[in-house]
């Protein structure tokens, strides 16, 4: 009978905050489902501002939108944190074409990369050299990439699952090829688009040149995959083809920008911090509504749906909506900078962005503990088919934010699609699911609502 | 020292197996997503053939070019297996508005539903009244409803997970909507079409009369959820709007059509039937490319896909593309009645009917034994996050297989977006993502492999 007792006492209060969880979790996906905001946030984002390269109108618009919208949500404190950023222009478009033989021209997709500089003002025409990646470079040679264009043409691993390791297995040739090959003395770079699809597309991105003086510098372009896999054909036909590009970008002084915070003062624990964000910056050729307008909006849901679905934090929850992930993180850094000077103890934050399809799960920065605890969390997302939880990064905006003893998480989207828009004009509104975003949002909800409860152990 | 051996004699057949069937599952997602046919094959089945209504010129085109399709792969056996099939014809297009007066009217979109009637040459008109479901016309009553056009209204509920379950929660409206109203006296049907998105397209889809006598029956169409909402706050201002009407439907004698089969005969246990198969019939409003030229597609891929891998099934595997799944199911009962009279042994059939989007597992109808044999190769099927394993339904066309002893499944891919495509026209081959579709044929061929190589316990 004693036990009997014992056992009625241990597992009658865990049911009753079981249950308690689950109908709070249930709450906040019915109410993003039923009464988001997150997607017509992310409309107004993609369709009235659009996108928002760090630096731009866009970006300054997006800056006093954002505000604005936190403003109303009638959260305790919402302020502009102060931040430089790069800014880099992509100026008139660019224009490229695979030359046969004089005049007979094919026009081809190129795109600047983020951070390139301009082609001298009328073009640059030279013969190309294919290669699979930077490793290749050596083994050509200085005499065979001398004075040539370098075409970086590995394409991304289809039989990859998740599609960032294709990504991951790639985008070197975009960030450092331009580096890498002016070291062999070539004079151009164009790079196949980091995109799973064969289509007209270019796609941009960042890309770096490292130490290496301005006057050794060359220009580095995007080109489409179908125009890419069309280049390849033509070289094997004949390697004396010529490829013209032209383009225009430039790198101006850094300018003034912010990252837009909002927070509710947590009730027992305002010294603790959680985070939830994404990117407020996106490039400039599309409007930034995957990359990352989900991530920003749905960032935003959080707080409204803890608000909408009742729930007063114990802890300070801020969302955060960095400035300058895509070409400097300078957003990210300057927060947790600013965390670290004011000594805020943040015990956990949670990045989305990977696109704003269907949520899958995510990703854990932490310790083995940390992570048994959240585990334990894992059966109240089994209703919303959330099943992955697993060790691995965060997010890039966040990353600053890590020490020995705090959690951070990515959210992880069924990546799919993702790279179908990544950096590109497509990625517009209309290639969001309304439902995708707000299932997202109310993932993201229920998690930080759980660390909120239990905090970090 | 003994136990000691006992338990290596144990593990590694054990370990040899489980490495095995990795290695064997990992080929099958390379080759689905590096070589694979399922996106080609449905390229030209929703463009180059496009709809495939029961008895229309599109069916019979798709009957020869899948069958000539299946003779390429170098099966053991492809044929056509005759059936019986209604045949009802859309006519020319509808068209509808909301009149407010005489001379003032608002055109919305509409779309006859499948089985419908026509209505007089000159049109309907007549007032509507508005219900959220056929339970409220008992309550309304004769008085209110006679001589008028019925509007059933209830949305899908939006905050469902599994967007199958919104639309079992609405489709009765359609589906039997005309015939419950047609008994208070009603003229005329207009339901909400079942989408959970607001937009301009009416989704159509099967409706009965069941037995009521041919003069009773009254025309029904499905209005675009934009349109709906429209009519919903029209009626709220003034009830005494009219709504007019004319479709052009007619049902016509039925026709003889064909399953298309194609079949990879067993090596050791060729009397054991495995089959694996979606509906090649379609609405006639899109292209059937989700539903379910995907299905269809990704079932032929399976076959070929083991093929491709080197596996030489054990079991007789057979590809069964069934005719008037959308109609009539007559394809799905003959298929059956054709196997009772055979005495086949199908110990395992599989449907891909929900659509080409990222597959996340499966549905089974079958005994807890057999569901356990399965889920322990679940563990299998985590490297591709496939992670749904229920018990539940199968699909339509492979239920009339079911006897005691057998496995029925269905692929579950994810559900959000597919009724913004169901029954409409926009069911079209660039809403499906060839990534999502080649991981649904690998999806179900990894399942294939493993019921063919260790049978039904």
């Amino acid at each position: 009978m004693k036990n009997y007792i014992l056992t009625i006492l241990i597992i009658i209060p865990f049911f009753v905050l079981s249950q308690t969880d689950e109908k709070v979790i249930s709450d906040i996906y019915t109410n993003s489902l039923t009464k988001g905001q997150s997607y017509n946030w992310l409309d107004y984002l993609s369709n009235n501002i659009g996108s928002r390269l760090s630096g731009s109108l866009g970006a300054e618009k997006a800056v006093a939108w954002t505000k604005e919208e936190l403003e109303k949500l009638g959260l305790d404190k919402v302020w502009l944190q102060p931040v430089m950023v790069p800014k880099w222009v992509r100026g008139i478009p660019e224009f490229a074409y695979i030359e046969t033989k004089p005049g007979n021209t094919i026009k081809v997709n190129i795109c600047a990369l983020g951070g390139s500089i301009s082609t001298p003002s009328t073009g640059l025409k030279a013969k190309i050299v294919e290669v699979s990646g930077v490793e290749e470079l050596e083994k050509l040679g200085r005499d065979k990439i001398k004075d040539k264009i370098v075409f970086f043409n590995r394409p991304m691993d289809a039989s990859l699952i998740n599609t960032f390791e294709s990504y991951g297995g790639c985008v070197n040739q975009r960030y450092s090829g331009a580096m890498e090959a002016s070291k062999f003395g070539a004079i151009g770079v164009i790079v196949r688009s980091m995109n799973l699809r064969i289509d007209d597309l270019p796609h941009t991105g960042s890309m770096t040149y490292g130490d290496i003086s301005p006057i050794d510098r060359i220009p580095s372009a995007a080109i489409s995959t179908k125009h890419a896999d069309l280049l390849s054909g033509m070289l094997k036909l004949d390697s004396n083809i010529q490829f013209y590009f032209k383009q225009n970008s430039k790198q101006l002084d850094d300018v003034l920008s912010h990252n837009v915070i909002g927070e509710i003062t947590g009730s027992e624990y305002p010294d603790e911090y959680i985070v939830v964000g994404g990117h407020l910056d996106s490039w400039d050729l599309g409007d930034g509504a995957h990359d990352d307008g989900a991530g920003c909006t749905q960032s935003m849901e959080v707080l409204r749906l803890l608000k909408l679905s009742g729930i007063k934090p114990k802890r300070s929850i801020r969302v955060v909506l960095f400035m300058n992930e895509e070409n400097g993180l300078r957003g990210g850094n300057k927060y947790a900078e600013i965390a670290a000077q004011k000594n805020e103890n943040h015990i956990f934050a949670l990045e989305s962005d990977a696109g704003g399809f269907t949520p899958r799960g995510f990703y854990f920065d932490c310790n083995q503990s940390n992570f048994e605890q959240i585990l334990s969390w894992k059966s109240l997302f089994k209703p919303y088919l959330i099943h992955f939880f697993e060790l691995g990064g965060s997010g890039a905006d966040i990353g600053p934010l890590k020490n020995e003893t705090n959690v951070l998480s990515g959210l992880k989207p069924d990546s799919q699609r993702y790279f179908d828009y990544h950096h590109a004009p497509n990625d517009t509104f209309d290639a969001v699911n309304k439902r995708e975003l707000e299932l997202g949002a109310a993932t993201m909800t229920s998690l930080i609502y759980l660390i909120d409860k239990y905090g970090i152990l």
